[in-house]
């Protein structure tokens, strides 16, 4: 068999570790020239495939793709761009596997959540049955760890080691200024539907600091809540609270949602945060503070964990290792084998069962009163995020690469998206 | 003369590495013991100096102290609290003294900001006149680094670190996006007067990330401000704007002061990220996201600047040494001997001089455009954020040390402030 291309696309969001995937996909595939002769990334991700926008990565040096395991970002732009179904769209699906033929691509790796590895899956049915088959492996990512089957996904635990230390770090500023100032700090996280990030917040009480996390999956009960915060400042001086972007209330409204309007009458965007300080601040006159660390939580390279680093890479090489044994259909995980000492090894899900899945914190993670984690979550939660795994610095900051990106010499005709 | 103790407090808001020159106080005191016999640290502050509520810090470990140095915040509690003039309250400050007289305590260290440079300054003015002798060394310490004499302020160099950091991790993450979703990322920052944190921002154009910012010290126009970002968007497909929490419009009025009104009509107290946010999505379309760092950046120990760590240190021990030397009434700084490569050495000035004046960025270190940073302003700010001093780490999470704080025993009648 002579050797064949790959092809390499990043989806969705971005985050500290899925170049360090891409880096597992690249660094495996040149050692195996003789199956793999190139590995093409899609410029923006799939978009790239479909207009047949490919990145020539031989053209990038070891140096530079070896930097790719510290860098964050997608390093070959990612899209937020989800195939429909074959019959709304097939014509997007003969599209991709014309390119795949003109660019003789025999692997096809996508690195993404829940929405690609279902465009992934499809991809694997669809490719022999037009006539032109391609091995579709899902490489694992999302900040959300909401996929099944893997013990947990790329990219979550770094955001949730960089968010219990933001909010160590913080709480310890709220405590030595309680005493004349901010009684309330409220910290906004990523997670519309699944309260994993909000979760790791829940790791600072071990040190001592009072927490309280609002999850997407617990409807909110405001006068609980503001019950709760009084208690805990009257007993602590002060208190910390984790808000997670999807916690909303009993009648599905977010948090977020305030129908809030500037001083023109506009709707005004708020976040979760501001709207959770205010109602303390209205309810219990504390002084508060409150933060919302959007994109620096699922870019914060600076401060990965050693373990996500590590899985990251690991199923971006076995994602090849697969493909090369002749895998289809098929998603590397993370399968824990024990939690103390953490041990883990890679093992492999068919995408059948994975895509359009959705892995919520299950209620037994979750306090009985709905604002805190169990010792089975913390259990969990505490290996992810362990070891640290910092970037080279210079003049001050992380030194992180921007690869060329030089574009493959385009086949066909131009395709409208 | 035998050895009288030593007073030492936090004041106002505390940093990465205000414990850092705590950390030089009391190793240096406890090198002299025959001169100081022990530190007396002020719980929350001024205040605990005022209420008599002193720590004695005899009872902490070496390694503990030691441990203060990779510490973030204030580990005997800050306060916000100005002394009054002396014709307004001299009640205050004869009760400083009177608390002073009966725990013989012969130096007064004041670790804060341009507030605190002044009570300060007023303490060693007064003590000789109310008969009870008093070295007052002030340690310089604020984010803000609008201290003047001194070069810049320990827990400016960690700050600035941390931010230019974040939003190049995060511009980063934008720019892979920015084909099908964000275009435009605001990143709020604190400085509510001088624009050296937000200037710190702007050191990520050498990244190549387009970048604006908006100092507070530049009145803020907004047709200009959008017409910018379109054109940079439209040039390389994204932008960042970092926004200083100060930044005003020409009439003075702060960008977060929208007067906003949230559902149920009371006043919502927003941030500017959000309004700038909004503003770019009205006038333009494009999408957007926004983080308000808050406290997040001023705690963030685990990014801090080596050289600030050092810095602060060694304001500590000049401090205790300047005491120890006879001085009064004074403040240790840091003196650029050159930016490249980058030295320095302990200066000293006198309090007389540093009370009472806020030093702002000087218009030749931004752009004439009012966007952007200068080559000389990035010359002064790259040695501030230069060498990592990474804290250690357990279980995933910084160590980081809480103090026993016990209380010295109280000899005189409650004081009510």
């Amino acid at each position: 068999m002579s050797a064949k291309n790959a092809f390499y696309a990043q989806s969705g969001g971005v985050t500290a570790v899925i170049n360090a995937s891409a880096c597992g996909v690249i660094e495996t595939a040149r050692r195996h020239k003789d199956q793999i002769a190139n590995v093409y990334a899609g410029r923006n991700g799939i978009i790239g495939a479909l207009t047949e926008d490919l990145i020539d990565t031989s053209q990038e040096s070891d140096a530079d793709i070896a930097a790719l395991r510290y860098t964050p970002s997608g390093a070959f732009g990612s899209c937020r761009y989800k195939l429909k179904s074959l019959e709304a769209n097939r014509r997007e699906y003969e599209r991709l596997i014309e390119v795949f033929k003109a660019h003789d691509i025999g692997y096809f790796f996508y690195n993404g959540g829940g929405d690609s590895a279902d465009t992934c899956y499809k991809v694997s049915q669809l490719s022999e049955a037009l006539g032109y088959p391609v091995q579709a492996i899902h490489v694992p990512k999302t900040v959300d760890n909401d996929l099944p089957i893997t013990d947990n996904c790329p990219g979550f635990g770094s955001v949730a080691k960089y968010i219990a230390t933001s909010a160590l770090e913080a709480s310890f500023d709220v405590r030595s200024m309680s005493k004349t100032s901010t009684k309330v700090f409220v910290l906004e996280v990523m997670g519309r539907h699944a309260g994993w990030i909000a979760a790791a917040g829940g790791l600072i009480e071990d040190h001592d600091i009072p927490v309280m996390i609002l999850f997407p999956e617990i409807d909110f009960d405001q006068a609980r809540f503001l019950a709760t915060v009084k208690e805990k400042v009257e007993r602590f001086d002060f208190c910390t609270v984790i808000v997670s972007e999807g916690a909303k209330y009993p009648d599905g409204r977010f948090l977020a949602e305030q129908g809030t309007r500037d001083a023109f009458g506009h709707a005004q965007l708020g976040g979760a945060a501001p709207v959770v300080a205010n109602m303390v601040k209205d309810a219990t006159g504390y002084k508060f503070h409150w933060a919302v660390a959007d994109y620096l939580q699922r870019a914060a390279r600076h401060l990965a964990s050693k373990t996500d680093v590590e899985q990251a890479y690991a199923m971006g090489r076995a994602g090849v290792e697969f493909a090369l044994a002749g895998h289809n259909a098929v998603m590397p995980t993370v399968k824990r084998l024990s939690s103390n000492p953490y041990a883990w090894e890679v093992g492999e899900a068919p995408l059948s069962e994975v895509a359009n899945v959705e892995k919520f914190m299950p209620r037994d993670f979750i306090t009985e009163d709905g604002f805190g984690i169990t010792p089975i979550c913390k259990e969990y939660l505490i290996p992810l995020i362990q070891g640290e795994d910092y970037p080279p610095f210079e003049h001050g900051l992380p030194k992180y690469v921007t690869l060329k990106n030089v574009a493959v010499e385009c086949k066909l005709k131009p395709f409208t998206i």
